[in-house]
């Protein structure tokens, strides 16, 4: 039986990749370090008799390839994960992305480990030119510092394929939503409409469109992947067939929340440096193995919406 | 006069660009941990009353930003920069070129500097689809931990350049070759030439076909261009008009050297894991600037083993 080792086990992607791998009869080892990851979304797994539980830091941890013995594959979710504060701790994103990850190869090529599965973002973009956006895009300009680590993730990744014959499958995410989510506009819409303030203030003029994609659709699509793309480096989009704007996503979670506040809206193209006016991935190459999304971006928010509502201790 | 600061001011391009401002009048410091660096290549410079030295590690001096106070523009030539080598230590190319960058750069902004120009490589296209390959070509896969680590300094700088209104420089080099070259294919090939050893023995199979610029057209570009491309952020590759194989290379320095050894070739396309079977730039964009390489790759080759001739210290 294989056996997986999950980086950021406690995470929003790591937590149901988790619960999906353990239905599958997988043994997995999970580490995390509790910093952004929630020992709450682990509750089911800790149950589980397949499932062995490391709290270690990725970036200090001693002895850390000790968890990497007789480990199949890993799938590399630990990161820093928001790519609006990048310019706010700029070697935040270096320490948590490049160089944790830096140190997951060595302790994979120490262990003989050859197989890894890495979370990358449709960031890496930049502002493409092209939309829907595919992989073999133009050579981007990175505009943000998220962007910029998980390129820098993606090429070591490469690198040590190419030079120790391991193999990946990175995959580059539109921004997910449904349960667990922690993170995102979802969450800032849903607290600045809680708050006591009288108006809703929005970063951007609010018609930057970007596409969603619901975390079953992207767990799905990341283990039809993994069995059916065979390369020793495969990049994968795993986006949605559909964009929204900013003001179709706020005019829905108000809904959502009955909400009658007033919003305004910046007289800026993007939200924040480096936020990206428009993401939409190509998901052609994706769809090849089959799978599609299944759920509308919309009804992936009022998902978001419902799951924040039964966990109010996720806004604290 | 603006004051411009060299990091890896003792290096092959570092002392070069050195010579090359100080004869502008312009104000230079340079810094170098001379680990790969050479003094002597600093010889005429330190008669300059416009240039200080200081010799000090980016990776690890404490008050390394004090060193850019008043400073106008950084020359970010300090690099691990053998391509062949990063397999062997991987961490190596990640500390003293992806982490150095995010130093110096972090000491740009405490110091309120705006400008890097950066030396970056053909590497990062990988292997590329297109030849010759222009800026703007497909998004590569990395193959190399140079590249790999390369492309995450030129994302590193860009979001700098994004988020903190900095300017930049970036250039993709073609290998250099001229007087201060102190490693790469011609310096092997002459060492194995010099050897005891009876044959000459090659990596790969000689049909690689690389494109190469002497350092003193690669001074000449890289200055036309700062002055010429006004962007936010300005990637241009530096290359020849022309590509010979390492046969036509090999046969060339064994006649500069009366040499009469038989070599022998392997049956691999590439001389290493990572090796590049072709390299040859496109350099439409930075003939715009009215630039154009003035001398012929056998020409530089001649120079280069004319230069080793009368520096057989650099063999040691």
């Amino acid at each position: 039986m294989k056996k997986i080792l999950i980086t950021g086990c406690a995470g929003f992607v790591g937590s149901t990749m988790l619960d999906f791998l353990l239905k599958k009869n997988f043994l997995v080892t999970g580490i995390d370090n509790l910093s952004t990851g929630k020992f709450s979304f682990l509750k089911e797994s800790m149950k589980n008799k397949n499932f062995s539980f490391i709290k270690a830091d990725l970036l200090s941890a001693k002895n850390l390839s000790s968890y990497f013995s007789n480990i199949d594959i890993v799938f590399h979710f630990s990161a820093n994960a928001d790519v609006r504060y990048g310019a706010t701790d700029v070697t935040k994103d270096l320490k948590q992305n490049v160089i944790v990850t830096s140190n997951i190869l060595e302790c994979m090529k120490k262990k003989n480990v050859k197989k890894i599965i890495f979370s990358s973002t449709g960031s890496v973009y930049g502002e493409a030119s092209q939309f829907p956006t595919p992989e073999n895009s133009f050579f981007p300009i990175q505009t943000s510092f998220y962007g910029a680590s998980k390129i820098s993730c993606e090429s070591l990744i490469s690198a040590y394929c190419e030079s120790f014959n391991f193999q990946s499958w990175i995959f580059r995410f539109v921004s997910l939503l449904g349960p667990r989510y922690t993170h995102g506009h979802v969450i800032d819409f849903y607290k600045k409409i809680k708050s006591k303030k009288k108006f809703i203030n929005i970063l951007g003029n609010g018609y930057q469109k970007k596409s969603y994609l619901h975390i079953n659709d992207c767990i799905e699509g990341i283990y039809k992947s993994i069995n059916f793309f065979k390369k020793r480096v495969n990049i994968i989009n795993l986006g949605n067939s559909e964009y929204i704007t900013v003001r179709e996503s706020l005019k829905k979670i108000k809904q959502l929340m009955y909400c009658k506040k007033k919003e305004y809206f910046q007289n800026t193209k993007k939200g924040w440096v480096g936020d990206n006016p428009f993401i939409f991935l190509d998901i052609k190459k994706i769809s090849k193995t089959g799978w599609k999304p299944k759920i509308k971006i919309l009804d992936g928010i009022t998902d978001t919406v419902n799951f924040l509502n039964c966990n109010q201790w996720i806004l604290k």
